[in-house]
């Protein structure tokens, strides 16, 4: 069949509109049209050059929402009208890692998604005859999309795919890393690093769970209005603060409970480990940092009972848990509306990459 | 009263033994007659000069066992004729850290514990009226020393003081590791850097919960033989690898469960978080590194699920959980004998240590 979809050439270029071949499903695919999808970081880091494992040309995108139109053969959890989430960590319940029970990050299909390509080693996009690469398992730039089975999380009907769709990425990833990855109990104190969409969705996640301080460090001052919204109940700019580290410290009275790094940046990385609490504080990072940017701090700091961790994709496991989320939403619980400042057609994705490198919207959507 | 005692007058140089003053307990204190005590690294840290909160003259020692001799006022818990191991980390059982269940490490006391005083702000140790220093709240290297009552583990009276003073620092440090601090479960695969009396003790805990795999990591071949003895399965030296990494993760098929670095070398310290499994490898920092020394990585390593973390004391509350370890040694759950390689009076001391730093003991103990 043909579909429309954005496709990135090569790095620094922008996106065009192309209609490209898609490929019916192969043996544990299926076909999804694609009705809303999110433009997050990722893809522009990916888009820029700046990750060394990006493939051009590609699909980019995965961040998606939309509705099951063809399965493959031996697709047995998934029908032709289900409404579903494109998953870029996969939950397959059958590899060591999701077997574990302590992670995430199944590895089924690893190699061949990082390679841009279906499990069987080939790709179902193509132009002119010449295959084009899939994007972390889900290519949602393309209004039709193929993906694997279990690479998607099957969401109820009543979801409204241009919400939800932020589900894909960012909103489980901040919501997730607090509630799957730390576990944030009621009553503790928890330290936001970047109040973008991520550090946003930590700060709605702590409050849903109940943690008592909930302090946002931003060197943008517009940023503390909405985040306060979302539940934020103190804000510290670094720029009023000769060390914004001890300033949290006497803040939360010897430390942070849990403190969670959502830019990337490894020196804000170290701020937001030291700042925890002597004993039992627990650092989260977020936030990807630039390749080969390293972090470093002092043992002592691991030795005085400080533990750093990391979370992907909020810990979630797509399956199980993006569903969960879905209800959430739907249930009032959280808040994602506020979160999606823009929306725009397919035909105006390079607008909406604009916009998100300007720092202008929080999350712009392209409606199919 | 008059003491037999080996005081450290300056960095570097040499104890001497000498008839010091020690007043009686005051308030909160007890009296302890020191049966014998080991000579840890740490004391030899400090003697050095290398530690920069070092403070001189001191009577070095946490390592001991004894009995008490006499109590000052308001001590509820113990009695004259009680057997003991003095704590360097105390456990008051009222303070924010013992009270969140969280930490073993007691604050109540830390302040003037570090000055090298008793709680009340002043030395019960002096000579010709000039005050000597406590140090680690516990002064071992004196026949009689005084310590605070929250600073004094109860142990069982059949216990030999020779041996179960071990208990009071490298024992509990290494089993405790395992065992308090990372919660390692049967069938876990364990990685230890470095072979000597911590990293045999890391071992035994890990042999004693029932892991799988436990690993031993040395670059000294004639360390092997010992670790066997104690439950090491495997021995690799980093002299025969190219990349110890590779070769670790490729003995657990996908990286370790567990490490622990028992050496205080930063540079084995990323090796041994490096070396854990995606999704879930804990790597516990044992090891005092060198002053202004610094731990780094890729934050990647993180995000893709592995936690660094540290311990202190094993993560042993000393009041609760030192006298379990002393019935484990009797039970014969543990071997502490193998590990005492040498015993000696205080005269010889200086001995003790050149031994020590010779790499020729394990443990030398003083026997008073």
């Amino acid at each position: 069949m043909k579909t429309k979809a954005a496709v990135a050439w090569k790095s620094g270029a922008p996106l065009t509109i192309e209609t490209v071949d898609l490929e019916g499903p192969k043996f544990g695919e299926v076909l999804v049209e694609i009705k809303a999808t999110g433009i997050c970081h990722t893809d522009y880091y990916t888009l820029s050059g700046a990750d060394p494992e990006g493939i051009f040309p590609a699909i980019l995108g995965h961040e998606g929402a939309g509705i099951v139109v063809d399965v493959g053969p031996g697709v047995t959890t998934l029908k032709k009208g289900d409404h579903v989430i494109p998953l870029y960590t996969p939950e397959c319940r059958q590899c060591k890692l999701c077997l574990s029970r302590k992670t995430n990050l199944c590895q089924l299909i690893r190699g061949t998604q990082g390679k841009g390509l279906m499990p069987d080693g080939t790709s179902r996009f193509s132009l002119d005859g010449k295959p084009i690469a899939h994007y972390m398992g889900t290519s949602t730039f393309s209004n039709y999309t193929v993906a694997p089975e279990i690479s998607l999380a099957k969401i109820r009907e009543d979801a409204p795919f241009d919400k939800v769709c932020y589900i894909g990425c960012g909103v489980t990833t901040g919501i997730g890393a607090v509630i799957f990855t730390a576990k944030v109990e009621a009553g503790a104190n928890v330290v936001v690093f970047g109040l973008g969409g991520i550090g946003l969705n930590v700060i709605q996640g702590a409050k849903m769970v109940g943690a008592d301080k909930i302090i946002g460090i931003d060197l943008n001052p517009a940023r503390e209005e909405m985040a306060r919204k979302f539940g934020m109940t103190h804000f510290l700019n670094p720029k009023d603060h000769e060390n914004i580290v001890d300033a949290i410290v006497q803040l939360t009275d010897g430390g942070a409970d849990y403190s969670f790094e959502c830019i990337g940046n490894t020196k804000v990385m170290r701020q937001a480990l030291e700042c925890t609490h002597k004993g039992w504080g627990r650092s989260i990072i977020i936030g990807v940092a630039e390749a080969g940017a390293e972090i470093s701090t002092r043992p002592f700091q691991l030795v005085t009972g400080r533990k750093w961790e990391g979370s992907a994709f909020g810990g979630a496991r797509g399956r199980t848990d993006v569903p969960k989320i879905v209800d959430w939403y739907m249930e009032g619980k959280i808040d994602i509306d506020s979160l999606i400042t823009h929306t725009m057609p397919l035909e105006k994705i390079n607008e909406g990459f604009d916009l998100m490198k300007r720092g202008e919207s929080i999350r712009g959507v392209v409606l199919y």
